[in-house]
Order: C-alpha cells, then sequence, then structure tokens
C-alpha cells in the first residue's frame, strides 16, 4: 500500500494532468508491452501516442509512450523498473523546456535559421547563448537578444580552447549542444561531457565525402545528387549516429561554389528538423544508430 | 522436456507455429493495448512488430500487431472481440497467399511491373488472371502463362460489360481486383462486389487534375512537378482512399506526352508499392482516408 | 558610322568589362540563335552562359545568355532589334542590384528567411520594406534594420486598403513585390501595377487545394504528399504562371496543424529559390507558363 | 518556286528531311555557337533543340544540337570540323537504331524491366542478347524472343571467361553494353573494348559504400536514404563517371534485407532513365564527369 502521491504532490498540482514521455530500452522479452501498459492502466493514465520497435540484431527493445495523466515521474519511473529485465533503460520525461547551447563558426545560415524558430518559440526549448571560435556572428546573434561568446582559438592548443568553451558552455548546463557548422573537430574529452547529446550538421550525405570540403569532393566525382546529414557527435569525426538525412539534386552546370550554395538549404533544414525531433524525446539510440519513434 | 520436434511435422497442424496479423480498428478507451497485449501473453505468442494509431477526429484506435505462435485464429478472433468495445472490427490474418486479378486497357508498363514481379514472386499472391477491354496485352500476358480475357465493350452498355467483367472475376474469387491503367469508370453497382478491395493508379497527384488527360492539364497549367496516386476504388471517381503517392520534377522542356512517358515510371512503383503494402495487410481504413502500420 | 559609346560613358566605366543578361522571346524562325549570336561575336563579347527553348505550342523562341564584355546595353539592344522578327521581346540587364518590397500578414517563417538572407546579402538584391496588413512582425523586421509599414485593414474598404498600400510601395520603386504569407486577396486593379512582378508563396501543391485552408483540405482528404508552390501573381487567384514547386510526405498520424507546420519548411524554401532565379533573370513567362533558362 | 514535295517521297533517300544530332566538345574560345550555328543556318537545317556548356575547370565547350533538315553527315562533320579548334570532337549522330546486349548475373529486376520496355519498344534500340555466369534468368529471358548466352565462370580463370563473353558481344556489334546487375568486375581488358560504352546501375549511392554488400554496410551504419548509382564503366571499380542517381528514404525498421528490397525499384528505374540518356546521345563526357544536355 503505497500513499505516496499525497504526500509529494500539493492538493493543487496533485490534480494537473501533465503529458509524460517514458523511453524503454530493454532486452527483448515476451510480455513487455502487456507489463508496461498494465501498469500505466493501473495509474490511470491514457496512452496519446505509442510506438515500439525491437532491434533483432541486438534483441533489444525499444518503446516511446506519451500518455496524459496525473502521476509522480519517480514513482512511475520505479515501478517500470521493477517489472522490466535487467539492464533495461527506463526515462520519464516531462514536458519541461529544454536548454540549448549553439556552437558556430563564420557561417551563418543555419545560426539564422536556428534564431528565428527560437525568437518565435517554434521548440519547447530555449537557445541560452551562441559560441563561436570567431566573432563574425556576434551582432547578429545579439540581435535577437541572445547573447554570444567569441572564445578565440589563436595562440590557444586545442585542449585550452576547449576547456575554456567548456567552462562557458557548463555555466548553461544545456540539455544539448548544436554545432550548427562549427567547423573544428571536437576531442573524445570534450564530447564525454556531453555524450549523446552533441548534434552536428555535416555538409554531405555521409558517409560519402566524410571530412572537410565535402561539396568540393562532390563536385570532382560528378554526383548528381548532394545532401546533408545531422548526427549525434561520438568519439570517430563523422561516425556518429545518424539522425535525419535529406538530399537535393545537381547537375553538370553546378560548380563547387554552386554545390555549397544550393546545400546550404537542405543543412538548415536537416538541422532544425533532427533538433525537432530529440526535442520532442522521439530519437533513442541503438548502438551507433538511431531509433526514431 | 518438450519433444515439440517430433510433433511438428505431424499432421495436426493446430501444432505449427505461424505468423499472424491482427488488425483491431475499434473506439479508443483507456485500457485497449494492455488487454490485448494480455491475451497475447496469456497464449504465449510472441509480438513480432507493433503499431498502433488514435485518430482523434473520429476517435478510434488502430493497431496492426505480428505475432508468432501457435494458435487457432477463430478463437483468438474471439476472445479478442470479448475484451474490446462494442462497434470493433479484428481481424485474425494467416499467412496463406491472397489472390489476385489485374484490369489493363492498353498500356502495358504498369501491367508489364506486376507480370514480372508475379513471376519471381515477389509477393505472398498470385496473378490469376488479366482481364482487357482491348486485346493488346493479351500475348504479352499470356508469355508468363498468365490467362488473360478479353471482354470487349463494344456493341454493350456499361452494364452489361460489368456483368461480363464480373462473371470472370468472380470464377477467380481475388481477394483484390487492381486497375493497372485501366481506363473505364467503373460504376457503383461493380464496385459495391469489391469494396475495399479495388485499387487503382491515378495518372496524376490527385486531387490535382482528377479525371481525364492529367498530363494535358498539368502542361498547361505549367507545373514543375507531376505525380502518381494509388488509392482504394469507391464510388466517386478518383476520390477513394489514397494508399500511396509519388512524385518527379518536370520543367518547362517537357510537353504533354513527355510528362505521360516520364509519368510512367512513377506509376507503375507507386502502383507496385500501394500493392505490397495492401498485401501485408498494412494499410486499415479510417473514413475516407487509409491508416498505414 | 556610330561614335555613341564615346559619348554616352565616361572614360574610366567605358572600359569595364561586365556581365550582361540578354533576354529574347521572340517569334520561332529559323536562323535565330546564328543571327544573335554573330551580334555578339561582332562586338567582341563572351558568351558565358546560354540557354534556349522553342515552345512549340506558341512557336515561339526563348533565349537567355550572359555576356562579358564592353558594351553599351541600349545599343545591343537596339542592334539585336533590328535582326529580330517583329514581335519580339528583347531585354539586355545589367546586373545593378534589384530592389525588393516584402508583404506579410502574421506569419513569420518566410519573412525570417527572407530577411536573414537580405541581412548576409546573399542576393544580388536589397529589401527595402516590409509592409504588413498586421504588426506582429514589426519588431522583429526592424531588428534587421528593415522599415516596417503597418497599413492596417480595419474600417478599410478593400479598395482603400490597397491604395494605401500602393502608396507605400511605389515610394520604394522596387523591381519585384515578394508576398511572403501575406493572406489577403489582392484585386487586378492593384496587380496592374506590378505586373509580371508579384511574386507569392502558395502552401500547396497548386492546383490541388486552391484557395484558403490547403493544410486543412489535405488532411481531409488523406493525402501522402504536401506541397508549395511559388507563382507569379496575375488576376485569378492562385492561378498565375508557376516558377517552383516541392514537396514533403507525410502520413496518417499528421493531423492538418502537423502538416502546416511541416508545410512552412517547404514554403520558405521554395519561396527563397523562386526569388533567386528570378533576381538572376533566369524565368521567362510563355502564356500562363515559366521558362526558366 | 519550289517542287520540293513532289521530290520529296522519289527514292532517293538523301533528299529526305530527317532529325540529326550533332555533338560538339572542343576547346573553348569566343565565337563557337556563331559559327557552328552559321555553318547550320547556311544549309537550311533548323534548330530544334540546343544546349551549351561550357567547363571551366577544363576550358572546355560541349554543345548538343538537334536539327531537322536535308544533309549529306559526313560532309556536315567535315564543315564543322574546318571551322572549329583543334582538338575538338565532333559527332553527327543519325537516328538510327542502337544496338544493345545485356549482362546479367542472377538478379532479375533491372533485366525484367529492360525486357519489357524492349518488348513495348520504348526506345530507338533494340536488345540484340543476354548474356549471364548464370543461367537462372535463360528462360526468362526467352520468353521475350531475346537470345540468352550462358557463360559459366566456373573452372575458368577470370580472363578465359571474359574473352568467352567478348566473342560472343562481339558477334552482335553492339552500341552499348548493359551491366544489369552483373555482379563480376571486368578487367580493364575487357573494358577498354568497348570504352565509355559500358552502363552499369550500381545499388548504392556512390561514393558511399563502394564495393559489395552496399545494402548491409548502409544497414550498419543507419543511414536514413539509401540510394542507387548509374555511370559509365571504367577502369577503376566504381568510380567510371555517374550518369544518375537517384534516392529513397529508409528508417531503423528496415534491416539490410529490407533495404536491398526497397533499393530495386530505384535501381531499375535509374538504370532505365539512364539508358534512355545515353540513347538519346544526351551523354557526354567530360573527364570523369558527364555531361548531359
Amino acid at each position: 500500500m503505497r500513499p505516496a502521491p499525497v504526500l509529494r504532490f500539493s492538493p493543487i498540482i496533485y490534480f494537473m494532468a501533465k503529458v509524460l514521455t517514458i523511453l524503454v530500452d530493454s532486452p527483448d522479452e515476451k510480455g513487455l508491452i502487456y507489463k508496461i501498459t498494465g501498469i500505466l492502466y493501473n495509474r490511470s493514465l491514457n496512452i496519446v501516442k505509442n510506438r515500439e520497435f525491437v532491434d533483432s540484431d541486438s534483441n533489444r527493445f525499444f518503446m516511446r509512450t506519451e500518455v496524459e495523466g496525473v502521476v509522480d515521474e519517480c514513482l512511475l519511473e520505479e515501478e517500470l523498473t521493477s517489472v522490466l529485465p535487467d539492464q533495461s533503460k527506463i526515462k520519464v520525461v516531462s514536458d519541461r523546456r529544454k536548454k540549448l547551447v549553439i556552437l558556430v563558426t563564420k557561417e551563418n545560415h543555419c545560426l539564422g535559421d536556428l534564431l528565428v524558430r527560437n525568437h518565435f518559440k517554434e521548440w519547447n526549448a530555449d537557445i541560452l547563448a551562441v559560441i563561436g571560435n570567431y566573432d563574425v556572428l556576434k551582432s547578429f546573434t545579439e540581435k535577437f537578444n541572445v547573447p554570444f561568446h567569441f572564445v578565440d582559438a589563436t595562440n590557444m592548443s586545442r585542449d585550452m580552447h576547449e576547456q575554456a568553451m567548456l567552462k562557458i558552455i557548463d555555466g548553461y548546463a544545456p540539455d544539448y549542444l548544436v554545432l550548427a557548422k562549427y567547423m573544428r573537430v571536437l576531442t573524445p574529452e570534450f564530447v564525454k561531457n556531453y555524450e549523446e547529446r552533441i548534434i552536428n550538421i555535416h555538409h554531405s550525405f555521409l558517409p560519402a565525402f566524410i571530412g572537410g570540403h565535402p561539396y568540393r569532393q562532390a563536385y570532382l566525382r560528378g554526383v548528381k545528387i548532394i545532401g546533408a546529414t545531422a548526427h549525434f557527435v561520438n568519439n570517430s569525426l563523422d561516425e556518429g549516429p545518424i539522425i535525419c538525412q535529406n538530399v537535393i539534386p545537381v547537375d553538370h552546370s553546378q560548380n563547387a561554389s554552386d554545390m555549397a550554395r544550393a546545400g546550404k538549404d537542405i543543412e538548415k533544414i536537416v538541422l532544425a528538423q533532427s533538433l525537432k525531433m530529440v526535442l520532442e524525446d522521439r530519437v533513442m539510440l541503438s548502438g551507433n544508430k538511431t531509433v526514431i519513434l
């Protein structure tokens, strides 16, 4: 017998229905959906959206459920843990606004797109700051009343530069870092501070044209389609889990810089679409791949 | 200790594990997934794939579940019916091969594509016959050892022609009729014989360019993209539930017949993709819309 | 003998090579390319890009040529006129920066995209002003140092409102008006002031879902693809010559407002791409269709 | 006064108007279009279609012109040669039907598509024979009255096998060889016999996933889009000039074999579209890239 809800909430908050997102990543076995939905049913939670996926390679079960109702998140997480197999990862996410920090270098198209969306509150999230290793985007960023931090890399070791960046970033305690055409490679030491929480936009259809100058490479190879890839950053450059990709046709009349210009439009859209899915807690990780539910 | 392998090949089919697809379309209410998966869990059925959708306009719940295990389909259907709300539609579909009859007029691209796929057993289904209101595709069809019936419409009322068609079609007891560029309008009387089981490919991006000569219309309107639409046929011409659509870019240099030629490639692919989804029991109907799970 | 160049240019400008764009729209006949390129060759102009198209329906010839060299535009235009058939339209366009005025209502995504591009000088053009029939985008516009004029339509006849708008617009003498989700219908009287110079973005894949609420219509029809169309505005609502279209896939899980949100990304990209082509003088008109060279 | 109509149907074929395609690939210099169109004008040839391109990297000029009229092809070629710079390549191509030989292994989708198109005379070309290193597609091919040659590679050196293939191929004197999922690597010795005349379909979005098992690679990498690439074969495996590419979206729910199945539809369409452009003499080569006019 558990009277917890009475104790944990004031009478007013207790009665407010809210939307919670439940994320389950567990070893697959018979009866998982039954057990999970049983708990939700007993707690009178209404399932608004529900998606599952079984990765038969790794034999893991993924589930994302949106429920409406009155419940304490921690208790729900505990209860789910009690019925699910060992080595399950369970997250119950409330709909609080998330916090973002953006990293940039010199290119404006992705940053511009993100700042406009942020200004008009397109997401349930806020851009707290923009950090650049150049200062060319400073005044533009500040038009939107978002602070811009210029962290010059000249005369600094990579390590010192990253430490200087981290110090600023950590001050904002962001949920996610967004690399909006940040053109420096991040070290594994940096990445591990925000593991599975750094989103990058790469200006090619990965894994084609890994590394720098992908449009030049695409032009020289004579491809008829170019693309953009948004992915989580892990230790291997350009090899983290892919979130979203898109492409546009090109032809022989476009040179490398025409392709770069044309590519900007899909880069910014692919980045924004990926960020939207991440902010809606729809992107789960299965090894080096994403499961989008 | 279970001596099943010995039994497995006994004449008693009842004990053979198989894949079943469970389709539920019911009024939405709390606990549906819990109740359904409870039955599956108690019967030791393993859920291989599962998708749900709630249409908040009609307040109906849709679910498609693939399970593996040993079960009698009728008993399972009954048991599910007993826990689900009134006005639920429940289907438990075994993986028997489905039967198709194709209707054509003169154009060969869709028919050719379907016959090649059928020849190489791409689907869990068979084309039993092709029926044409012209005979130009007869010898081509027969190359594939599929019977071709020529039902000439000259000197026949629409009604008589449809009756003549139906007599042949009914003889094959097909699960689905596929209109592979069959260019005559079907009457409501004809359609009701195969309600929700007639699939048509329309050579435009519906609802643009309803009716005849869509490529001519598209050319005259100067569109920059053309499309194809596969849909179920209902009583209103070109207005049945859409299953799949696709498009290709066009430009000013293409006249109506260039567009028609270019459109053929997407027509045949869209039709084949739609048919594949229908044959996999992935397409459910919600009013005049499809829910694809 | 014609000493005009000496008189018309100062000695310094005279010797500066420049890029000119020559646009020819004439009745088709044998030898046109030969005659036109002959003039260019004799004037030592180097052809950088060249595209032609013959509309066999109207029997008209379209040509767009970019040349580099030293030449007086008016003289070149005269000389071309002298060799081309009657009823030819010849334009020699210099690469001067063009002037834009934007019209908006309440939605921000197209305006935001245009203002960012304008801020970073993406085009050989400048946004001189934004005019709205609501003032919700005023402070946003002014962040970019672009004047915003609020022309309230309340308590005004359509005619009076358009006159008030025109007065402001005419003051800027723009080359093009861009309707960036301006949600009021323009009268033929208004349109004729900027004939063939008003670009609109329509939030559907025209000619499907003409008129208001296209996403609602698309949702109700259950389409699997939605689109956006940029077109020149003529007297018939939503029926002017189409410049560019694009689409994105949707599915049953997206309601009308999800589709509207998803559609915004293609609306802004399609509008920007169309505007880019118009500003590069690549869009010619052939009746109610565009020829893009 | 010209009594031509009387002559036009005389036995002297020389005087029959026909469509010729003129292909020019020459060093770029001022006046090329003027000189070429001058010859055409003087010979009373009517330009039906005309496209040019200047590759500013290699400084070469490419032109494809379709003309109607009465002319001897060799004389025209000579006359064009006389006015064009040294190192120009000039081809005047009549509209005779071209000859194709298809190479296959075991997969049927590309072959099936090509044979249906060939059967219904979709191109101005004929498939003369199909050659396979397996015999599984023999009876299927023969349904279409196209000879199938089985050249078994077992117990043969690569060299011996290619010699055996070549002997058969050469007997047909084809204009183009089409590798319709021919899964053996061709040696440079083989390729040089049909240089710039072998078209391959590669089952990935080159240059991603070069080599074997691209769908497996794509699955493991977790890409969200897969593609197909048609290209000319040169000495480096999968690195010849790309003619056409296309893509389809995939998601986490598709494993490697689902992707392979989905990919087949674009493979066959991309191959057919590329072949169509090649057969229309629209594909020129500029180094390792194609120029498509």
